[in-house]
């Protein structure tokens, strides 16, 4: 998506990227860079990368990487942020930067070298430890960041400065949603590694730029097929409403597409309250996904349904023949620049991205024209 | 109880604490000095405290204040050892020997200093979260363990030595049992402030020796109202079975008698799993104990009942009235010195002792003989 047709949450993001870069010293410069042509920009997914809300990732940010073992590939996310005024909602405030600097500086080198001195942190036992603490490791990730600073302190005390470390372990404290990008990046690894099998109806990724959904295709090679964004169902934080609320947006609906997320919003109760339902509501919702998966992932038990797997592997041919749209539990961005988050609610992916991708695969495989 | 009477486990961990003490050079010294009389003993609720399964809480050791604000009381506790060859399961090797030492001299006065550092922990915040993430507070801990240490680790780094904050959070990393010691004596510094209320039927606490299980009730002041402890119903490890067990053990069913451990199983389907059961058996117990308890605490909700509280306040004349005793959940010891735990179960407090209480407050009230 080019700059023109951009949401403003993205814009918002890109010109705090650009001030932090130094390409630019004010936001309103940065603006006039961007709106200039002077930047060129590209899905995050197109670098074998994810990043939540705006998702916007430049060039010296520290990413996290997650080796897909079995699969032999990896992939790259950015660190969260946590709540409030952050890049990822499209604040650029001073606030914001600073933040970015740290986390570039301090943070990202610090948790380097402690996972160096530990070795790898396995994140598929974190997330299905987390997803039986109530977690659904998209819009809760309580449980998980908890066990992941657990696991990463002991080292974080060995190869930091004491307050470094301390320092970090605060932000680690202070931000509840600090494994959503690790959880993101997992599952981005696993899904790639199911990409680009002969005939697949397989979807292998969803994402959001706020304007657009697109989704990918396991059969259909690098083609996004794409429908247009809507604004999520969901709560408000007090003074505003659906009006102020930018469309769907985000590559985090990566969780959804590898089963967690929305899918596994009956592993979360607490969730289904801060977007808007009931308990029932949340084992609704997981029970109505896998009508359109094919399978129940056993390394991914759901207390609630009495340790059924989450729902894994959305067929396209399952979700047009039973008009059942995949679910993703999302945060609502303000639709205008540097204001940031204003709820959270349900969004469903729109039928008219798997209809486009079956249609593709007809074609290729000479079914239809 | 005195020592002839005293089960295993209780015997071993005697032995260790003698040693422990300096009292003695070697267990079998220890176990001549406790046959021969040359110890005292009492139970830790005689002393504000309460302890685990064997329970021994000896001069030297480390304890964990819990105050309870509104009460403007507070209660003790041990600090927690982990799983394993561990003095509360009765074992007393150098292993068990050398960790009480280094709790003692290096984990208890850093967890202390780094507290003063950052302020008191919030118990009741941390229970209440961890009933949303899977834990009961008793048989699994992982939640609020994870959220202690989470609270802790910053102030610990700037108040102890690099390689010393390494360690504890090490050991914290490694014990999904440390909340548990905490989770007790909050429970008892809150129930003690429910005690001594004129005429009240309502339970204060329930205790079991490996011997004989007792019940305080509000209104009969501090006489103990027993009856013979029996063996638990659960899940043995490899190579164990119930002739191998000890009869029900520790203080810790004071969790049970504050509405939480084997009262909130429903917000832990996971445990069930551990004590032999089913998530449904989990909702059914919790749905049992409503109808022996006088409210609902509505900080504790349950996800998986609709956020319904925690059923608090066992009422002996409920308990009598309906024949249904409070369910607790529970390790199980070895019932000889220094073997250790061999497994985890569900256990009933004998009827007997609410009918013992009853009956003691009908002679007070001088409505029986």
């Amino acid at each position: 998506i080019e700059w023109p047709r951009m949401c403003g949450p993205v814009r918002g993001a890109i010109m705090g990227a650009i001030v932090h870069e130094g390409w630019a010293d004010t936001p309103e410069t940065a603006r006039t860079l961007a709106e200039g042509g002077g930047i060129s920009f590209a899905p995050c997914h197109h670098h074998g990368a994810v990043g939540p809300m705006a998702g916007i990732l430049s060039p010296s940010m520290p990413v996290i990487v997650v080796e897909n073992a079995s699969g032999g590939n990896h992939a790259f996310a950015t660190l969260n942020e946590g709540l409030g005024k952050v890049l990822r909602f499209g604040a650029y405030s001073a606030e914001v930067l600073d933040r970015l600097r740290w986390m570039a500086e301090t943070l990202a080198p610090a948790l380097g070298q402690a996972l160096r001195a530990r070795g790898p942190v396995d994140l598929k036992t974190i997330t299905a430890q987390a997803l039986q603490m109530g977690d659904e490791c998209h819009n809760r990730n309580v449980a998980s960041t908890s066990l992941f600073t657990r696991m990463i302190a002991p080292a974080l005390c060995r190869t930091a400065a004491p307050e470094v470390a301390a320092k970090i372990l605060e932000f680690l404290e202070g931000n509840n949603h600090f494994y959503l990008n690790l959880s993101m990046a997992a599952c981005k690894a696993a899904l790639d590694s199911a990409h680009g099998i002969a005939g697949s109806t397989v979807v292998t990724a969803m994402a959001r730029n706020g304007v657009e959904v697109g989704v990918r295709m396991s059969g259909t090679g690098d083609r996004w097929f794409t429908a247009p964004a809507v604004v999520p169902d969901g709560l408000y934080f007090p003074g505003y409403g659906p009006d102020d609320a930018n469309p769907d947006l985000g590559d985090s609906a990566i969780t959804e597409t590898m089963g967690i997320g929305g899918f596994a919003m009956a592993a979360a109760p607490a969730i289904a309250r801060f977007v808007g339902g009931t308990p029932d509501d949340a084992l609704g919702y997981t029970r109505q996904m896998y009508g359109i998966t094919l399978a129940r992932n056993s390394d991914y038990g759901i207390p609630a349904l009495g340790f059924a797997g989450t729902p894994t592997g959305i067929d396209a041919r399952r979700v047009i023949d039973s008009g059942v749209a995949p679910v993703i539990n999302t945060g609502i961005a303000h639709r205008e620049a540097g204001v940031g988050q204003i709820g959270a609610g349900i969004a469903r992916a729109p039928l008219a991205c798997f209809a486009g991708a079956l249609g593709e695969l007809g074609r290729r495989l000479g079914l239809a024209r």
